[in-house]
């Protein structure tokens, strides 16, 4: 049985603790948090606690605190013996201030109130300790199937990548929302699309599941859009985007 | 029993004749295409032809061809009573070349040899006559239960919200494959974190949705990623995307 504490109770700090508190493996013994009431949502299968100089001993201690306050919260725990892994994509293992540290990071978009399903959703992990990685497999396979160990350098890119695919093309579909709003329609008319677009490229790779005027290099059709638009951060972003989609296919030719 | 011909043997005319077969209320009678070995997968339910002055007396038209064939295509249609209606988000009700035209728009993206469930997709109509409207409608409900009667204009920019939310956001996923395959990561890694993003819009909207460092005018981040870029084309895509989205949300303020 692995015994941990977490740190933080936000958005990650609640999804983590529905997933592990289903496990056999894993023991939530306590959370740990500023927010007085925020703790009480933890309070069923965990000791809350918002005092920092009053943590639990565990075996892992998960700091899912913002980027920003990671070292910061870290230091409470540098004379504990159990191992610290902060949560996030874009910081290095180095972030965190004690000598037995790890990186426990789920590659997905948390949404509060939005159950998740943590079985297929990648989480990455990382540590300097042979014994400390395989306690971090322990506590992602007792939730998820889909654990890799990945180094700062490789996380830190995916965390990048995950800014194209999930920021910048939720950004899309406000656009693409827009353009609806502007017709008196309904966004609800693009959500089957957007659905089949993502499942799309669950089967074949973005470059075969291209298709669209700028894939055909149909100038025409291309034109008749840029007439159609009416703000100017759409007609740059259509002509950039197009531009790019004509260029990444002929350099597969 | 609503008797039609489909004109064309590509992808939507095979996705059409697949989900048209399986109702009640629509037969099938002849598919017609220039393409002798593409006809024969339509030969089981219907009659092939390649000759356009031989088609059928139907109650309905379907000219699933090429955008710009779709004027041509239907001139063999003038001397027939039948409702005549391409299947184009991009081309006017004009460019029908009969008097009795309509427009049969399904806004989904459809890949060869992928089943798809059609009950769900949105299927625009539009005709001048109200009794040819009904026809359409009827010929669309057999089929899904999301039917939109929508006029040129409107179609036209929701084909343009489509190349939004389907070409471009393709490419995005394009540029995080690439990011991956730069650190040797797989893309199956992105794989649950796209589903996600598309999911997270069916309930919420887009703006509500947006999330990433962008959002939070996170200056420190945003250089961070910038830095891990290598390619001019994706430095100019942060850039732009992050900037629209930082402009959105001052907007919403
Ligand atoms: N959300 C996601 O989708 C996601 C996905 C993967 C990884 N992550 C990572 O998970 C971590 C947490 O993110 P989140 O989304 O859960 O953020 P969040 O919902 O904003 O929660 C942040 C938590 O950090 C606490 N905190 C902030 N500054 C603190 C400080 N100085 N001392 C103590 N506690 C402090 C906050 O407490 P207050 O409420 O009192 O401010 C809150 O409990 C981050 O490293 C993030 O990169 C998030
Ligand atoms: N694919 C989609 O996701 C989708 C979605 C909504 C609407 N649409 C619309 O559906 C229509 C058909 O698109 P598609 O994707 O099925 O295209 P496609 O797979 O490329 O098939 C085009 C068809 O048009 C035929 N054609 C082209 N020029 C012709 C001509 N001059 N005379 C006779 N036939 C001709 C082609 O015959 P050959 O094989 O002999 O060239 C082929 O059968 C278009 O108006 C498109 O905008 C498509």
């Amino acid at each position: 049985m692995l015994r941990i504490v977490i740190l933080g109770t936000g958005n990650l700090a609640k999804h983590l603790y529905d997933a592990f508190i289903t496990t056999k493996d894993v023991d939530v013994l306590q959370v740990v948090g500023r927010n007085r009431e925020d703790l009480q949502q933890f309070s069923e299968y965990a000791t809350i606690s918002n005092d920092f100089d009053a943590i639990a001993e565990a075996d892992v201690y998960l700091v899912a605190v913002k980027d920003d306050a990671i070292s910061e919260v870290s230091k409470y725990l540098s004379n504990k013996k159990g191992l610290v892994a902060h949560t996030s994509g874009a910081m290095c293992l180095n972030a965190i201030q004690t000598t037995n540290k790890g990186v426990f990071y789920p590659l997905q978009t948390f949404t509060k109130g939005i159950a998740v399903d943590f079985s297929n959703i990648p989480i990455c992990i990382e540590a300097e300790e042979k014994d400390s990685l395989e306690s971090l497999r322990t506590l992602a396979t007792s939730i998820s199937e889909n654990v890799h160990h990945i180094d700062s350098d490789q996380r830190k890119k995916l965390h990048l990548a995950a800014v194209f695919v999930n920021n910048f093309t939720n950004y899309l579909y406000h656009v693409g929302e827009e353009l609806c709003l502007e017709e008196g329609l309904s966004f609800e008319l693009l959500k089957p699309l957007i659905l089949e677009t993502a499942n799309k490229v669950q089967i074949m790779s973005p470059i075969e599941a291209q298709t669209g005027p700028a894939r055909r290099n149909d100038l025409k059709s291309m034109g008749n859009h840029l007439e159609l638009l009416n703000k100017e951060e759409h007609i740059t972003l259509y002509k950039l985007l197009s531009q790019a989609i004509k260029q990444a296919h002929e350099e597969e030719l």
